[in-house]
């Protein structure tokens, strides 16, 4: 039923499952033993997010991984490679340090919603991920750290995602410590939605992903792109903003549609764009 | 002992009422069966509001509501009505999209501290108005939700409050999902303060109120406006602006008197201001 | 094992007392019976941040108190006596409330890491002083309180730090009412990190204060400087610097060690600077 496809066979090939399934687009990242962010994994990444943006067809985006980890971030011993190069590493760590941060960034300007499936260790970049990610769903042995700090190199990337998630004290503590926090604790911290059991996790994440995308994909991506708008500025100008939106919402195809098959109680029929 | 009267006669009549007890001003919704936030009760508010802002007497305002259902939000047959208008609907839509997003607003900057006080179902608009209100008591029964998503009309302006309240993830699973969160989850996601059994509602929101106005009106007035506005600042700006607000208040009349009753063991006798 | 002296024995001596423990100074607030903020000790607590901040030696510092309030806050006492100054106490206000605002300032910009190390009862700018370590540790019969508002005096300066720690309702809650919540409040309220039993306080505190002092000096330095910046920046720019703090840190000779003992399985040996 579902097309299960290698991205880009003649390339890293097999780095970024993807599964295309109706409205829901299922990108699996493949890259044993733990999934590191090397930089064709993150361009195989940026690749999708860049041609996914402007598909009429997929509604919501899910963020899983194959084995045990979900992801442990950077690839060191790529970086460390090159170390070697005639600058000592600059010009690569700056291309793969922008191009992860990049990725996070476009999670949030997709109109799509994406929603990371964890079933595993995410540490850095790969907590980074989940932490950028619409919303997060996590077995309950799942867990979660930001552990540069006990290799030298503090988790500065990762912690703009994270202190946009959860609260300071609470995002500064796995900073500093390097700690692995359990399901629970990254519930209560903000940077996962939902805890289930391991053999639930496909169903529930299937279910959320199928109730968003049953929903009209016009206020999905209006509301969106207000959301992290808005969250940014002032009150006043949040309000200011978000008057315009709902007022040119409310005057769109969909609202007119919705409304109507609420007051009429009847299912409503969205605008295929 | 309560002087309960209708708002304004003459006008829609009933749809707000008021009951003023003392320094506390109980404000209840109260347009069946929904409490949709129709033009008219929507003004009703934005009058009580701008009158009681200069008021000496009312130190605590609640919000409180008729009914099973604390508020529905926008009213959608109000809205539905001006589809017929000549610009489509558009003039009306603003003017009330504007006067909600102003009545929360000016919960925020009204001298006087707001509490919420929710037995039932808040949802968009609804949900906002609780966001938005200083503080937030609720019965165990009572649920909460941004569904505008699956109308076709994603709850763009009840996002500004909920940021505010939740983490970002929080709110953006209730304005993502639409789904209806119960009184403990919205506990958790900072949209209420309270908990209690509904038999205790009145009692509880009563006793906060009754705690608030015995502090000092002078105290309440400058620590209310120096929070929202020294949220929204840098950590630097906001001390900076705090310290000259800290500064005044030392040297006000009500200070000199509360420390100098504290030090004394004795009972602070505020000024009438 | 420890140097304990009590600091600038010649000054208002033993207010602050100094342990030195390898690369954890350890501050005892020694003030009784409240450990009131009074300027003498607002100042021997600066004295100490500015003479630290240039240390190779001292990677954390736990702040801590003797007796069983943590710190009750201003010294009233001392703040009226000053009101009989000629001009009514302003230039003294001043300079306490501004002093005690540049401390708090000045935990987040230290190079160390700073731990609250909490058993009793922290108010108004004693619970301002938790709500600005980086990491605060408490006992399970910890409590915590901005009470300003109950002596006509609003925790203006509080609110800064509070409102930076914890959800807007809940730092509102406790700021309009000035009740006082429980170590478990304030640990759902993000004010502070862990409980403890207090006969196991130290211990973790000293475990905690072990575990970061371990790691990388370089790292936790520009970790920390950066965590505080960007916290405060849009998304984007928050990812545009953190990009060249973590090429940067890359390129650092931290990092490079790290990552290779890591890659190598081997302990990392911190440049000592």
């Amino acid at each position: 039923m579902a097309d299960v496809v290698a991205f880009r066979k003649e390339e890293p090939g097999g780095l970024l499952l993807r599964e295309a399934n109706g409205p829901v687009l299922r990108l699996t990242l493949n890259n044993p033993p733990a999934n590191a962010l090397s930089l064709a994994l993150l361009e195989a990444l940026a690749a999708e997010f860049d041609a996914v943006a402007s598909s009429k067809d997929v509604k919501v985006i899910v963020i899983a991984a194959s084995g045990k980890v979900f992801s442990a971030g950077h690839d060191l011993k790529e970086l460390t490679l090159h170390r070697a190069d005639e600058d000592g590493g600059r010009a690569f760590f700056e291309r793969a340090v922008r191009l992860a941060a990049d990725i996070m960034v476009k999670i949030t300007s997709l109109p799509q919603a994406v929603i990371a499936e964890i079933d595993g260790l995410a540490t850095a970049a790969g907590c980074q991920l989940v932490a950028s990610c619409d919303l997060a769903i996590c077995t309950d042995s799942s867990t979660f750290c930001t552990p540069g700090v006990n290799i030298g190199l503090f988790c500065s990337t990762p912690m703009v995602a994270l202190t946009r998630a959860a609260r300071r004290k609470q995002a500064f503590e796995m900073l500093l410590t390097g700690e692995t926090i359990d399901a629970s604790t990254a519930k209560d911290f903000g940077i996962v939605n939902r805890i289930v059991p391991q053999q639930y996790l496909r169903q529930v994440v299937d279910k959320y992903a199928s109730v968003i995308a049953s929903k009209s994909p016009q206020a999905l991506k209006i509301g969106k792109e207000a959301f992290y708008r808005q969250a940014e500025m002032s009150m006043a100008d949040a309000y200011d903003y978000a008057i315009g939106v709902m007022v040119e919402n409310l005057l769109a195809r969909d609202a007119e549609e919705g409304i109507g098959a609420f007051l009429g109680k009847r299912m409503p029929e969205w605008k295929e764009d």
